[in-house]
C-alpha cells in the first residue's frame, strides 16, 4: 500500500515495498458489504439494476468509493499496464533438476507414454495396504483393459448407469449438463476392440473423461452453463484440448455442470441445477468447474477437464477434495475454448491423483500452433518421493491464515510434516495488494466477459440468465476503460512482486481456499445466490494462478471437524509446472492413507 | 465491413474478406458532424461538458449511436485482443539485401559510425548544383567543424540568436517551449573543444538537436505543452534516447512546442503559442510534434525528435515539408517519454534529410533493456539510388484519394516517377476498415491517456488546461472497458489484414496528410480550436503506423498551389525501417531538386 488521499491511493513504487515478514504492509481483509441476495429479493434487485436510467445511478452509488474506485480506478503509480500474462522464458539448465524435457512435434499419445515413463515402478503404490479409500486411477483402467479383467464398454455401461442413478430426483446430483449414451458407448465400443486387437492407442484408451460444458467437445453443443450461449455460437468440433485426449483413445463422456457462464464461485445453476457435493450432497461443490470436480470425487471418471478464470478449478476441487492443476498460461491451447474472457481462463486438470494429473497433463499440454516461440518445451516430472531435492515454501503468514480454524490448522500440519519429512523450509514473505490484486482481476475478467459477450445479450439473452449472473453481468458492464487499464498497471505490480517472492523461495504455499463447502439453500436454487463473502473467502487464494498467469496445484490433505474436504494450494514461478506436480505427488504422499470415500461414489472397477 | 444490425456491426471473420481491388469493401468516409468550435463557444461547451450530472448525460447523447458505438463497442467480431502491437520477428535472411545488421551490444557513437558507412561517398551529392534549396546536414556540420571552417560554439550562438529572433512579437514562431542559452553554450564550448583536441565523439558532435517538450531532457522540464504536468512529474533526467544522442556529442538545444498533451493535430498551443509554419507563418505546423518539424524546416537543427501517438511525428514533418521517420512499436526505448498512453506512442526523428534521419535512427535505435529478446537487431540500409530492388507499393486507391487535389496528384506523379525511374510496381489492394481502426484508435489513445493523468486532473490541473483539450479529455474519459477491449479486438483485425496485405507487396504508400497546413485563426490562440473535421483529414493515414505499432515515414515531393509543402507516406512491415529508409532515400532523390526555401529560415552554417 502506499499514502490513501482523498481520491484514491497512491502507491509506493515496487522496489521500494518490503516483502520481508515484517514489512509495514497492511493486509487488507476483504470488505464485502453485499447482503446474502437470492429468490425474490434477488430478482427486486436486478429489476432495478437493469433499468436504463435507474441502474446507472444504481450502479454509480454501489462504484462511488468503494474499494474498486479507491484501489484500482483512482490508484495512482508509476507501473505501466501488464495485459497478458505470457511469460518470457529462458531455457534453464535442466541437468539438476529430474525432470524430462519434451520435443515440440510429439504426438499426444507419444507425450503420454513419456508421462508414464515419469511414474514410479507400476505397482509400487498400487497394493499398499494402509489405505482407507483409493480411487481408480488411469493406470488402474488401463491395466484392467490390458489384461482383460474388464473392458472399455463395461465401463461404459456401468458409468451411464450411474449418471441416471445420480440424477433421480433423490439424489440430484446435477453432474452433467450433457451426455449422450449412444455417443459414449459408440466410444467405449470402438476402444473395447482395439484392446482385443492389442491396439490401444495409449494408456488412456477406454479411460473416461468429462469436460466441463465451457470447453468445445463433439457432439455436444457448448452452453457456458447458459441456456443461450450455444445458440449463439455453435460448437463446431472438439477444442484443442479435447482432440489431444481423443487422440490418445479416451471416451469422452459428456459435458460437466459448471456456474453460469462461470460467473460465480458456488456451482449452483438455476438451469441444470446446483451441483452437489459428494462428500455431502447438501452442500456445494464450488465452481465454477463444479461437474468437473464431482465427478471426479463421485469415482465417475479418474479426471476431468475445467477452466480456472477466477480459481474454477482449484476451488470446486479442494471442496469435493480431489487434485486440481492450473499451468501456467499458455501452457495449454484455448482453441475451442467459450471465450470469455481473453487474459485470465486456461484450461486445468482435475484428477483424483497427482499421478492422473501428470498423465492428462502431458496428453493436453504442448505449445500451441501460434505461440510457438513463446512457449517453452513441455517439461515432465519424474515421480518420486525419497531424493526430492530440498524445496522452499514462501508463507504469508496474515494472508494464509484468513481462513476457517480447520482449514489453517490442517493447513500448517502439513506444512509441518514437508518439513518433518522431507526437509523443506519455510520462507516468511509478505505478498503486498493482495486484496487489491482480486479487485483488479474482479475488473478484468468483468471487462473482459462483457466485452466478448455483451452483444449476445442485447437480443434477449439477458432475460434468460440466472438472477445472479444478471447481477454480475451489470455490475461486469460498468467498469470504464480506467478501471481496466489501472488493473493491467496493478497486474505488472503483481508481477514484479511475485518475481521478487520466487527469489526467495521457490513455490508460495497457501489454503486453496477460506472455507469449506457451504450448503446450497432452497431459494438459491431456482434464482442463484449472490454471496460475495462466502464467495471472497473462496476466491481468496486464487487470484496470483490467473492474473499473473501462475501455475498452481491443490493437493487434498484432509478433512474439517464435519467430514468436508480441505485443499492447499502451491503456486510455482512461471512455467514450473515440473516442480509443482513434484511438490503436489510428495505432499499426497503424506495424506492419501487418510482419504475418506464420499458419501456419493461409483466403483466403475470396483468387481472387476 | 460485414452485416449492419439494429445495434452495431457484425464483422466478417478476416480470411473471408477480399483485400484486391475489387473487393466489395465500402470504404468509410471520416464523418464528423462536430462544427469547429473555437473562443467563447468552446469554453460554454467545455462549461457543460464538466458538470457532474449534464456532463454525463451530453457524452451519453454524444456517444449514442454514434460510430464508435457502431463500429467499436457494439461491433461484433471473433477476433481477440490484442493489447501491444509488438511484432514477434524472425531472422531474416539478409544476405539479399543490402543492409548492416548490427550487434545489440554496440554504443550510440559506434551505430552513428556504421550509418556513416551507410552512406553515398560523402561528397557524391554535396556539389550538385541543381538544388535551388537544401538544407545543412549533420555531414555538413560535421565536415565544417572537422575542417575549422566553424565551431560549434558560434553554430550556438547564431542558433540562440536565431531563436531569440524568431519570438519576437512580429514573428512569434513559438518553436520551443523551454530552452536555456547557458546550457546550450555549455555544451557547445565542450564540443568545441572537442574539436579542438580532434577528440570529436561522432559526427553528431556539436550538431543541434531539439527535443519534444514530451521527452526528459535535463535541465529542463517536462510540460508536455502543458502548465502543470512538469509540476506533478518532475523530469528525473534525460530520457534514454536523448542519453545516447548526447552521448555522440549533440547539441541539446531545448523543447519543442507541441500540440497541448498531444491530444490534437494542430499544434495551436494556448499556453506556449501556436506552432507556426516556417512556410506561411500565418498557417499551422501541424501536430503534435509541431516545434520539432518547424525548427527542422526553419533550419535551426537538422533533425529533432518526436513523439508519435497518433501521425504526430508524420503529420507535422509532411505540412513543414521534411523527412518524419517513426520506427517500429519497441524499436527505439521509450523510457523517460511522458507516458501519455502505452501501446501507441513511439519516438521518432525529424530530419532535413532521409540520410540524416538515417543517422539519427542510428544512434537512438536498438534494444530497450528489458526487451532484449523481443526486438530484433538493429539494421541499418546501405543508402544508394542506383540498383535499389525492386519494389511493390501497395495501393488502396480510395483511400489515397480522400485527400485534396493537389496532394492527390503530386502524390501520384511522385509515384508514377518511381514506377518509370526505378521499375518499381504498384499493386492495387483493399483495406478493409480504414476508419473503423481511426475510432478504435481513437478509443485506444483516449483510454491510456485517462488512466495515465486522470488522477492529476482531479486535482485541479483540468481547469489549467487548454479548452478544446478539455473536451478531449472528458470525452476520453468517457470510454468503458467494452470500447478498450474492443478497439483492441479491431487492433487484431487490422494486424491481420496488413499482413496480408504485405504478403502482396513491400510497403503500403499513401498521402501524409489529406490536407495541407491550413490557417490559424484569430480565435484559436487563446482557447486552442476543436476542428475535427481537419482532424480527421489530418490523421487519415496516420493510424497504422501507431494502432498497429508499423515503420512509417514521410517525404517531401513537392507543394501545392499556394506553395505548401506535400508529404508522401510510406508504411513498411514490422521492422522493415531499413528498407523503409532506403526506399524514402530513393523518393527524396527524384524531388529534392524542386524543394524551395521556407519564408523563416536561419542560416547557421551558411558564412563559413
Amino acid at each position: 500500500m502506499g499514502i490513501i488521499t482523498d481520491n484514491g491511493l497512491v502507491y509506493n513504487p515496487v522496489d521500494d515495498v518490503d516483502l520481508g515478514p515484517h514489512s509495514d504492509q497492511i493486509y487488507l481483509h476483504a470488505d464485502v458489504k453485499a447482503p446474502r441476495m437470492a429468490g425474490l429479493i434477488a430478482k427486486v434487485f436486478v429489476w432495478f439494476l437493469e433499468m436504463k436510467l435507474i441502474g446507472n445511478v444504481l450502479v454509480y452509488f454501489l462504484k462511488k468509493n468503494n474499494r474498486i474506485q479507491k484501489l484500482v480506478s483512482y490508484g495512482v503509480m508509476e507501473d505501466e499496464p501488464l495485459y497478458v500474462p505470457l511469460h518470457p522464458y529462458e531455457e534453464e539448465d535442466t541437468e539438476k533438476e529430474e525432470v524430462k524435457s519434451l520435443c515440440p512435434d510429439m504426438s499426444p499419445a507419444e507425450q503420454v507414454q513419456h508421462a508414464i515413463d515419469c511414474l514410479q515402478s507400476p505397482d509400487a503404490k498400487l497394493q499398499d495396504s494402509h489405505f482407507s479409500f483409493r480411487r481408480w486411477k488411469i493406470m488402474d483402467y488401463s491395466r484392467a483393459y490390458s489384461s482383460g479383467q474388464i473392458t472399455p464398454l463395461v465401463v461404459a455401461e456401468r458409468l451411464i448407469s450411474a449418471v441416471v442413478q445420480s440424477s433421480d430426483p433423490g439424489t440430484d446430483m446435477s453432474f452433467f449438463i450433457s451426455y449422450d449414451a449412444r455417443d459414449i458407448l459408440r466410444q467405449a465400443t470402438e476402444s473395447t476392440l482395439r484392446y482385443q486387437r492389442g491396439e490401444q492407442i495409449s494408456v488412456l484408451d477406454g479411460v473416461p473423461i468429462a469436460v466441463k460444458d465451457e470447453i468445445d467437445c463433439s457432439p455436444y453443443p457448448t452452453t457456458g452453463g447458459s441456456t443461450w450461449l450455444h445458440k449463439v455460437r455453435p460448437c463446431k468440433g472438439d477444442a484443442c484440448c479435447v482432440k489431444r485426449l481423443r487422440s490418445c483413445g479416451a471416451i469422452l463422456v459428456g459435458k460437466t455442470n459448471m456456474h453460469e457462464l462461470g460467473a460465480g464461485t458456488s456451482g449452483i445453476n438455476p438451469h441444470y441445477g446446483a451441483s452437489r457435493n459428494p462428500y455431502n450432497p447438501k452442500r456445494i461443490s464450488g465452481g465454477s468447474s463444479s461437474g468437473s470436480a464431482a465427478v471426479v470425487c463421485a469415482g465417475l471418471c479418474p479426471v476431468a477437464l475445467g477452466v480456472d478464470g477466477g480459481g474454477s478449478v482449484r476451488m470446486p476441487a479442494a471442496l469435493c477434495g480431489v487434485v486440481g492443476l492450473k499451468p501456467s498460461y499458455g501452457r495449454i491451447p484455448h482453441s475451442g475454448v467459450l471465450p470469455l474472457n481473453w487474459t485470465v481462463g486456461m484450461v486445468g486438470v482435475l484428477a483424483g491423483t497427482v499421478e492422473d494429473s501428470l498423465i492428462v497433463y502431458a496428453a493436453i499440454g504442448g505449445q500451441p500452433e501460434q505461440h510457438q516461440s513463446t512457449v517453452p518445451r513441455l517439461k515432465l516430472p519424474i515421480l518420486k518421493h525419497s531424493n526430492m531435492s530440498s524445496i522452499k515454501l514462501a508463507k504469508y503468514d496474515e494472508w494464509f491464515s484468513d481462513c476457517s480454524d480447520d482449514i489453517r490448522s490442517r493447513c500448517l500440519k502439513a506444512i509441518a510434516s514437508l518439513q518433518k519429512l522431507y526437509g523443506w523450509e519455510t520462507v516468511e514473505v509478505t505478498i503486498p495488494d493482495i486484496e487489491v490484486m482480486r479487485l483488479a482481476h474482479y475488473v478484468t475478467i468483468g471487462s473482459e466477459c462483457t466485452a466478448s459477450i455483451a452483444h449476445h445479450l442485447e437480443n434477449k439473452c439477458r432475460s434468460e440468465s440466472g438472477w445472479d449472473v444478471r447481477v454480475a453481468l451489470s455490475i461486469y458492464g460498468s467498469f470504464d476503460s480506467r478501471d481496466y487499464l489501472n488493473a493491467q498497471r496493478i497486474r505488472n505490480r503483481q508481477m514484479r512482486f511475485h518475481e521478487k517472492i520466487f527469489s526467495m523461495a521457490d513455490v508460495i504455499v497457501s489454503p486453496t481456499v477460506g472455507v469449506t463447502a457451504y450448503e446450497i439453500k432452497d431459494d438459491a436454487q431456482e434464482t442463484g445466490e449472490l454471496d460475495y463473502v462466502n464467495g471472497a473467502a473462496l476466491v481468496r487464494y486464487s487470484i496470483a494462478g490467473n492474473f499473473l498467469g501462475l501455475p498452481a496445484v491443490t493437493v487434498p490433505i484432509g478433512y474439517d471437524r464435519i467430514g468436508l474436504p480441505i485443499g492447499i494450494q502451491f503456486i510455482g514461478k512461471p512455467w514450473s509446472e515440473a516442480k509443482l506436480i513434484q511438490i503436489a505427488y510428495a505432499m499426497e504422499a503424506l495424506c492419501e492413507a487418510e482419504y475418506k470415500k464420499p458419501q456419493v461414489f461409483y466403483d466403475l472397477l470396483g468387481e472387476c
